[in-house]
């Protein structure tokens, strides 16, 4: 109760939002070609990092109308995303990042970035709420944005890369974050239409300590299972004919050095596990290679 | 006069948005690979039949500023026509698809889906003129992109589904529907700054009753014949210098199974007609699928 | 003081701004397949000769949440671009493209058109100060769009066309307009925020006389050297680890006939001049069309 009051009062910036760019534009160093275009084109990497650390907040504004570049406006938050993109691609002797890469240090940045993405998804379900009070579909869909962030335009921004893979996007095979947000995004909308008897301080700390615990797990073990497969196997037969077959977007769940390769993952037989599935991915991956 | 008058006052919703809905999430099923998608990726399916359903009202929120997600803040609307892609999509045994495409029951809600076309290109231009009394050129684009609905967007809709066709588009390449609501949208603005001495009721009703004729006409012969070639063909020489071959868009004249194959119709000689280009057309599919 | 005072005054419509739009179109029209698609889609046409003419409000009220098609209500102006549209695609004996491309004739457009960009700039930086009195990045923004028109847009513009490049956009390899634009719009955020002790009308006068200069000697010369290479050279091995080797897009410094050869140019070592990076490219081009 007075935990869960505390812990939603706690103040996002600058400490939570530092970890959050961090970890974003971390995920972009991991993208091929970002080192490379950092050094090419670095107005272009500085743009794609501001799209990494923002992009929550313009789709956000894209979606109700206001001005996209609005949190532009915040020249602090800028600076210091500024400040971060700067030390993660340009540190000297890459000190800044082979400090943040370090895995129990970057753990600790994942599990802040968590608790910012759940702020984000709350406060985008009350922000929509206040525009439209009866906007079921508007509440989900801004707090859906806000909790997804860039992943939601990854086909643009890999555009301003100089990058086009339209045969997959964030909505055809979310990631895992992208279905956290759009779950959560659901049950924060239940809880602001008082569906949902729960208060919005204990929703926002126990869907952020789920997020942390699951996300913590999946950086630890570079693991791409999905906590929700086991139920979405159960619901998804029975509503939609046959078992959704997700696959983990290459965006968010990507660690290691740059050798992606683009291919859609073919649809495999609905009765192989996901780890089979990574593993079949991971083979026909070095074959492609050769 | 007193007929048209009535006939502009009819309430559009439930039944007349029904019958739109389901001839737009029609159009989508007969997509190559969309029943594949809705059992792969349900949420991708429903973000598609809903940008089918309500293309014309984001794309004018997107024209003026306003929030393009503002009508699903409509909710009776929205569920609507989420019940209609549930329908189609997963009815046990097809019985609901199977229902809406016998031949009478279609071309019926394909009447009823030119009435909503045209009462919403009438209210683009009018809630355009609202906002710029002068504004002509936006009236004409606000009431173009109320009637052409999810067309003008293709590309990306097609980029949700996976599908990437940079070689055509709606604009290049005008269907019949897109280029009836270019038409349409002219005449409506004319008659909104009074350079056309008719009310708003008769021109709703005459144009509904041209684009029912022609719609049904169309959807029961599988032609694709423009009605606009004729007037076209001895104004465009004149104009523009040569015959402008549209070729019909292989958006909105799509029928039967799944088997389209994408390439952009080679330039053939100005003297053939319509008719013979389709056979050309027909041909080189066969083809291309050998 | 005076002479600065006169000239920022100086009525932009209708003399520079018909300027600014014969070389706007005069750009579109050398796009291979621009002429084609005059004859065969006269609309899609228009509509990029519009974008051409007015990309720059329109990403400016993109930015800002305005309407995007809120310039449009200035029939004048859309009526004048219109006239010179057809006017440069559809003149008898093509009598007006031949007279507006006599070199002498094509500079004083040219210079025209650079006191329309700068003033743009100028107007934007304005603009966006008055809705956000401290957001500076979001002045930057706003003149930089401003300046830069519609080759930031030069994707989409191509995809209306049926042009598809993603390897390439005007943000990871600038063309000296885009660029300028950005320097510009840094300058005149500083002068605005006044930490540049200038007066605007100085400001405007001396980047107009320094655009002008530039842009004129590039079109007489058909020369591709950016006058920044002396001090970016000089700044971005400090700042980035390397030569910022921009490459000069297609987009903006294209001269001739249709023969367009699209291909990302690859990394050359950053020993080479210039000069020797166009003579590569112009022999890589021969090659790849044999």
């Amino acid at each position: 109760g007075e935990l869960a009051a505390s812990f939603a009062a706690l103040p996002v910036f600058p400490l939570f939002d530092t970890a959050y760019f961090i970890i974003s534009v971390l995920y972009l160093k991991y993208e091929p070609g970002a080192v490379e275009m950092s050094r090419k084109s670095p107005f272009a990497s500085w743009l794609c990092a501001m799209l990494h650390c923002f992009g929550s907040y313009i789709l956000a504004d894209l979606l109700l109308g206001e001005a996209p570049i609005g949190h532009f406006s915040h020249n602090s938050s800028v600076i210091l995303a500024t400040a971060v993109w700067y030390l993660i691609f340009f540190c000297p002797m890459n000190l800044f990042y082979k400090c943040v890469s370090f895995l129990p240090v970057k753990l600790i940045f994942v599990a802040m970035k968590e608790v910012v993405r759940v702020r984000k998804i709350a406060a985008g379900v009350h922000h929509a709420h206040h525009l439209y009070h009866h906007g079921w579909f508007v509440m989900m869909a801004t707090g859906w944005v806000k909790g997804s962030g860039v992943a939601l335009m990854s086909n643009f921004e890999q555009l301003l890369r100089g990058v086009w893979k339209p045969e997959t996007n964030e909505i055809l095979h979310m990631s895992f974050p992208t279905k956290a947000s759009l779950y959560g995004t659901v049950l924060f909308t239940l809880q602001q239409t008082h569906w949902l008897p729960i208060s919005e301080a204990n929703l926002i700390f126990f869907f952020t300590m789920f997020m942390i615990v699951c996300k913590v797990f999946m950086t630890a073990t570079h693991s791409h299972a999905s906590p929700f497969a086991p139920l979405e196997n159960l619901v998804c037969p029975v509503l939609f004919g046959s078992v959704s077959t997700g696959y983990p977007s290459h965006y968010h769940d990507h660690h290691g050095a740059s050798h992606e390769v683009s291919h859609p993952p073919p649809p495999p037989p609905p009765a192989k596990s996901k780890e089979e599935l990574n593993e079949g991915t991971r083979k026909r991956k070095a074959k492609k290679a050769e």
